[in-house]
Formats: structure tokens, sequence, C-alpha cells
């Protein structure tokens, strides 16, 4: 005995879907038909539009649905020489919130990940590295997650641009702002130690 | 800045799952978007097609494309003189596993909650009085959660159903088969020794 073929479908689709496994769907599939028709309809489209017609930014690899991203064709952005490296777009977002940087970003869509099949081509490197042979690009900051993964492509990307005329640059590890020293973890910690800065009064 | 209008769409459309935040909707994004297009079309079909297509059963309101689902539609189920109450289609799955009932179902697709202002006719009682009204139903079987709610409900149509010829049961309540007692709550404990049964050797 199973659900009806039509829910039976539904319930296997929603476990497509990243930490969701049978009873979740089972819960998703039921509150859209019981509750939310009108998402769950506005959701079909979504997907269906989004799988169709997104792809990646020419330029700087993130998803957009035109030929570049929004930064990417803005003419401020397209004199830049600051390039920043991210894994993912909703780095791009958190980066641009600060305010602090008008330069452009190549986004890796993911880290180094030898066990998963991820390698260089699969983060876009070819198309970073014929940036980098433009001679357009003088810094490139590497801004990907301070975790193994993303120190190792970190790490990766700094021995392949050193062949390039390019300042590389590493954001910095340390106490974060507001953060309390005593629940700090020890490598961030000695990170903040090794990387202190003269402090002028 | 926000993500590309169609990618801010879909993540906006994705929180209408239940337990899906903004984090979790842009994960299950890009999750999609980078790795499983696929996935992502045949969910977006399989969405539009039961959000249009699947509607409640005319008998016993579970969720079904026909007019009358599997078991209602079943010549030995519609003779059958106990219906049994339970609260979602996973509980009718659940129970059709044990193979011990072979009467039919009425899928209340929820509870009775005042809060949430979900009252009786939300939960089709109109539809089971009609049921009863036909005669046929000799038993009602009361399989309602042994939760507050689930009480509440069964209670309610416990009072309902007493002014039809109807004998009227509520699953047992006990301890789990292969549970250890020590880690049975107290509440269960107690109706597990009032319920207590004879025992013969
Ligand atoms: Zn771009
Ligand atoms: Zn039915």
């Amino acid at each position: 005995m199973k659900f009806s073929p039509l829910v039976q479908e539904l319930i296997d689709s929603l476990k497509c879907l990243p930490g969701v496994g049978s009873k979740t769907a089972q819960r998703m599939a039921f509150q859209l038909l019981e509750r939310n028709r009108q998402g769950g309809e506005k959701l079909a489209g979504a997907l269906a539009k989004a799988m169709t017609e997104v792809g990646h930014c020419q330029q700087c690899r993130n998803f957009t649905e035109s030929e570049l991203c929004e930064i990417c064709a803005s003419p401020k952005r397209k004199i830049a020489t600051q390039l920043c490296i991210v894994e993912s777009p909703a780095d791009v977002i958190a980066i641009e919130q600060t305010a602090e940087f008008q330069g452009r970003y190549f986004v890796l869509m993911g880290h180094l990940s030898p066990l998963d099949g991820i390698g260089p081509n699969d983060l876009g490197l070819d198309i970073l590295e014929n940036e980098l042979l433009k001679g357009q690009i003088t810094e490139l900051i590497l801004a990907t997650n301070p975790t193994v993964e993303g120190e190792a492509t970190a790490h990766y990307i700094a021995e392949m641009a050193k062949h390039y005329q390019v300042t590389i640059s590493r954001i910095a590890h340390g106490v974060p702002v507001g953060g309390e020293l005593e629940y700090v973890d020890g490598n961030t910690l000695s990170h903040a130690l090794s990387g202190r800065k003269n402090y002028s009064v």
C-alpha cells in the first residue's frame, strides 16, 4: 500500500531537496496539498522557470538569467582591478552588504573536494586563469571560507595566480567583532594573535 | 543587492515548505541549480500536477486523484462495517502495513485545533456524520494520535457518534512492544496499568 500515484511522485520528488528524507517529504507534500495549494503552484512555476532559464554569468560564474550578472554588467565594476574569489552566491551578497568592496567577484560555486570529484575545472579555474591573462586584474582577494576545504582551495588558486602580475591577498582570520575571547576557539585565537597589528593611540 | 530575479523568486517560493527558512531555501536553490537541474525540473512537474489534480476521496477524504481512493474503491472494503478514524494519510499506510484491519478509513486531515482555527467542519465531520446516517457502519475505531489534540478530537467524535447505532472504540494505549519499562513515560505507564488484561497460561 502506497499513497496515490501523484502524491507518491510528489513525495519522491521532494526528496531531491538537500536534507529532506521520506518523513519530511511527506510532511511537506501533505502541508502543500492540504493547506497551501497556491504556494505549491507558485513553487512549481518558480522551479520550472529557474531550472531552464538561470545560467551562469559568463564573467564571474554567479547565477544569472542574463549573459552578465548585475555586478559584472555595471559600468563602475567593469573597470575594477580587484577580483574577490568566493565560494558561493550568498558570499557575494554578504560582502556587498558591507559596502566595503567596489571590485568584481569570481564565484567558485563550491570548493575543491577530491572525494566528491570536484576539481579545479568544476570551479571554473580555467575561466579565472583567462581573466588573469587579460591583465586588468591587479589584486586577487581570496575570500573562500576559513575551513579546511576553503583554505586548500585558496592555496591552490594562489599557486596558480603567482605566475601572473597580481597581488594575492587572503581575508583576515581573527576574533569576530563583538565576540568574547573565552568563547573563541583556539585555532581562531592563535590566528588572531599571530595576525596582530600595531595599535597606536 | 539581491540574487537575480529568478533565483530570488525560487528562494522565496521554497519558503512555503514547512520548516524551510531563508538559509535553507538558499541552500536548496543553489543545490538544485548547481548540481541537480533534472531533479528540480522533475519536482516542478510533480508539484504542478499534484496541486491541480490531487483531490480528496469523496468517501474517506484521503488524498486521491480519482473520485474514490484505492481502498474505498475496493469491492471487499465497500461492504466493510468498521470505520477507522485517523488524522493523516500516513496513518492509513501505517495501519494497512499491519494487515490487521480490513475495514474502511476516514481521514480527518488534522485534528481539532481552535487556536489554528481548525474546527469540526475542517475535519469533514459533517461527511462522517452522513456516513453514520447511512447505517452500514457498526463500529467506529478512534485511531487519532495519543496527544492532547488527538484525544480531544477523539472525544468530540465519540460525543457525536453516540447518537447513532454504533460501537465506539479507541486504540489501546500502553507500553510499546520491545520497549523497556524504565524508559516509558509515566502517563503511558499508568495507561498500561489501568488497561491491563487477564493473562492466562
Ligand atoms: Zn558576473
Ligand atoms: Zn477513500
